[in-house]
């Protein structure tokens, strides 16, 4: 088992830390996204997506996508569980890290993809070029101030994500706010619980990862 | 247990399809998105993102977001699973169901959102407002025409989403397809893969839900 990687993408880290967190090691490939090395025919044969992450089993199979290959790991490394511990833990897991990836990574991806001259046609990850539309970064950035507050509000009286566990969504937002940094988004001063919550994170030794 | 619905709307309908796939019935409410009851206090108040799906427990707590209803339904109901029968069938049909979110229904309610009169400052679901972006809607309808053929190309060598495992990806396939039509977007005629999958996934009495 392998996994396809890009050390310096927000993407794949999400799964570096997933595993950090429960002491999994395999190994790793980098894949060069600022050479444009996803678009290359040799890794386009084993990603049509052109995308990172990718886990590839030993018999070849390819699993695509973050959440995708983080629950195939939790189902191989069943200890120390990150998408919850009962059925309403898992759903309530599910359901803040669905809103993490729509209101967290898109608008980031938004405002980056849409507004940086060297992804030019790259507003949207995968295999199909789209031009820029600069109003979608502009409305990304906005979206990113919304979802900060939306957070902070949310950590005024939780500790994590989903009460007092701490999960995949806690590690997918964590990712997003570092990943808001490309486009000079940071939390606002006065987000003092969101902030609280940042700190705490940070001070897992995953978050290296 | 109650499921707040809108019989009209693509994302609780993959809810309802699921539903009568494993042949679960529990009560169910309608919300009138067309009248804006989503945003009416006394919604707000049970889901504060203004959006159906949601499942509300009879202790009250409430579960957002199509794929945490559905899991957390599954894990109730366990038969007949919709969510993959191995670890490595569940990685991929995730990986499928996360594809079929991002390129199919964002796309569609891209298209859709960014153009009707009736939606001016509803460009995004959930409680922000955001002015819509024609070049969004136009990208949208190109990007339901990319996925047409991406799944085409997938059905010439697949019977269902993942191998020949029906499953809740192919429920948001069809659900898609359908939502597609309301920006005028159908099955091209020379699409014969995609046509076959979804004469034969229609036949089966759930997708009446």
């Amino acid at each position: 088992m392998k996994l396809y990687d890009c050390a310096t993408a927000p993407s794949p880290r999400r799964v570096r830390v997933f595993m950090a967190e429960k002491g999994i090691e395999i190994e790793t490939l980098q894949v060069d996204l600022s050479s444009g090395e996803q678009f290359s025919e040799a890794y386009k044969a084993i990603n049509p997506l052109s995308e990172v992450p990718l886990l590839q089993l030993d018999d070849g199979t390819t699993i695509s996508q973050v959440n995708a290959i983080c629950r195939y790991l939790e189902e191989l490394y069943p200890e120390n569980p990150l998408h919850g511990r009962t059925p309403l833990e898992r759903a309530l897991v599910e359901s803040a890290n669905n809103q993490a990836m729509m209101n967290g990574f898109m608008a980031g991806a938004e405002a980056l993809r849409n507004s940086v001259p060297g992804m030019k046609n790259r507003a949207m990850p995968g295999p199909h070029n789209y031009p820029q539309i600069p109003a979608l970064a502009e409305r990304g950035l906005q979206r990113i101030d919304n979802y900060f507050s939306d957070l902070d509000a949310h950590f005024e009286s939780n500790q994590y994500m989903v009460n007092d566990y701490f999960s995949v969504a806690d590690i997918s937002i964590l990712v997003f706010i570092d990943f808001a940094k490309w486009v000079k988004k940071r939390i606002p001063e006065d987000h003092k619980n969101l902030a609280r919550w940042y700190a705490e994170v940070g001070q897992r030794p995953s978050v290296k990862a």
